[in-house]
């Protein structure tokens, strides 16, 4: 058995989510029969990084997976992908120790979240942005985002349904850049951890701040109120991308 | 009656293109459809500049249609985008001429194509771009799109199944741009008129020279030889944008 590490992208709009589920079009499940075809009908276990909900994208999304045999790195890359379908491409491929692990060995990892800023809902746009249509003063994000930087308590911004009882993680760089050649706002957010649906909570908080319908520093507030009807808004799975993950 | 004339671009990916065609979804079943609510059950006709296939997108189709009783523009728009689909957005709308007609009064069209030139195929750009994985010398395409402008006789280029016998078009503009970014070639064609599929032949003959398989000056036989089986492929619909229709 040989370890490999495998970094791929998807457009998640076509999969119900990263993890596998019964019946259901998922990336891991597009994965492991793609490597059930190379083995000629072994089941062979992918492990993701972490889950990412129906719409929500990647970029670097990182799997770990034990092959029955060894074959070159950069053959593996191009057996998978000649056996993927077009919305799954496996990017990068590597050989790793035995003791790697796609999902216990994360350090960080780096979510994007794009916002399409104009009136009109682009119709190119629907499954790769969220769409905001009112004011927003930049500004006001950037003094915001300063606030979420730092170790603090998300139990605000987690989804319930999460079984996660410590709700503390660290973010150690929270950006936005506004792109006036096609009006899209893209967040970055690097952590060591983010809980469920946190980053599409902290993006509609960040809207509401800057369109002025909460305080710019509403985010000192939510940390220590730890309830998530405060921040209430969700924004949508279309403008999620898992960016990177980073490992020792 | 009122005749309006509306801008509208679409994400082809989802229409059996432009053209209405019994239980299949298109774009100018779709329109028809939004504009029928607004009558309360009165169909009213719509006329596109041109058909586009399956797949094929616009950033700037123009309709017009003659509406029972009259509504300001900005109210047409407004009302017409709020009974479509996300994947059809009318952007401008004018209240016109009865002697205007979308399709008659065209002057020019400009038709874009993208292809996408990473040696993968992105899975964000499937519908969206062509793709073309092999080498390509941007110089000795910018020499051959030089040999397209004017007048010729295009019979080379026209998909059969076409009922015009006259192949002569003129074209004003023929334009090529390396987008080192995103690794996107974008071509723009201006001309009088268009023949069936010929920017798709267009794009795969210019892609051909530009990976040296054909000669840089190639077109001036073609122009000659009159014979659809010489330029041979089509570039795919994924790629192809109407972008902007000219009346005067």
């Amino acid at each position: 058995m040989t370890r490999y590490k495998l970094t791929i992208a998807y457009d998640g709009t076509k999969f119900h989510g990263f993890q596998r589920q019964n019946d259901l079009r998922t990336v891991q499940g597009v994965v492991e029969k793609a490597l059930t075809k190379m083995t000629k009908g072994k089941h062979v276990d992918v492990v993701g990084s972490g889950r990412t909900d129906a719409g929500v994208h990647a970029l670097g999304q990182v799997i770990h997976f034990d092959y029955p045999g060894q074959i070159p790195a950069e053959n593996m890359l191009r057996a998978i992908n000649s056996l993927m379908p077009l919305d799954v491409l496996a990017k990068d491929s590597e050989i790793v120790d035995d003791n790697f692990h796609a999902r216990f060995g994360v350090t960080k990892k780096t979510y994007q979240y794009r916002v399409s800023c104009t009136h009109y809902t682009d119709p190119f746009k629907r499954f790769y942005t969220g769409h905001y249509a009112y004011d927003l003063d930049v500004d006001k994000i950037q003094v915001a985002l300063k606030d979420l930087v730092g170790e603090h308590d998300f139990t605000s911004f987690a989804a319930s349904g999460g079984m996660i009882e410590n709700k503390v993680r660290t973010i150690y760089s929270a950006t936005a850049v506004y792109n006036k050649s096609n009006d899209e706002l893209i967040f970055e957010f690097t952590g060591n951890g983010f809980l469920y649906n946190m980053v599409r909570i902290l993006v509609a908080t960040l809207l509401e701040i800057g369109n002025g319908r909460r305080d710019v520093h509403d985010f000192l507030r939510l940390f220590e109120v730890k309830d998530r009807q405060e921040a209430r808004g969700t924004a949508p799975a279309s403008g999620l991308y898992l960016k990177e993950v980073f490992y020792d």
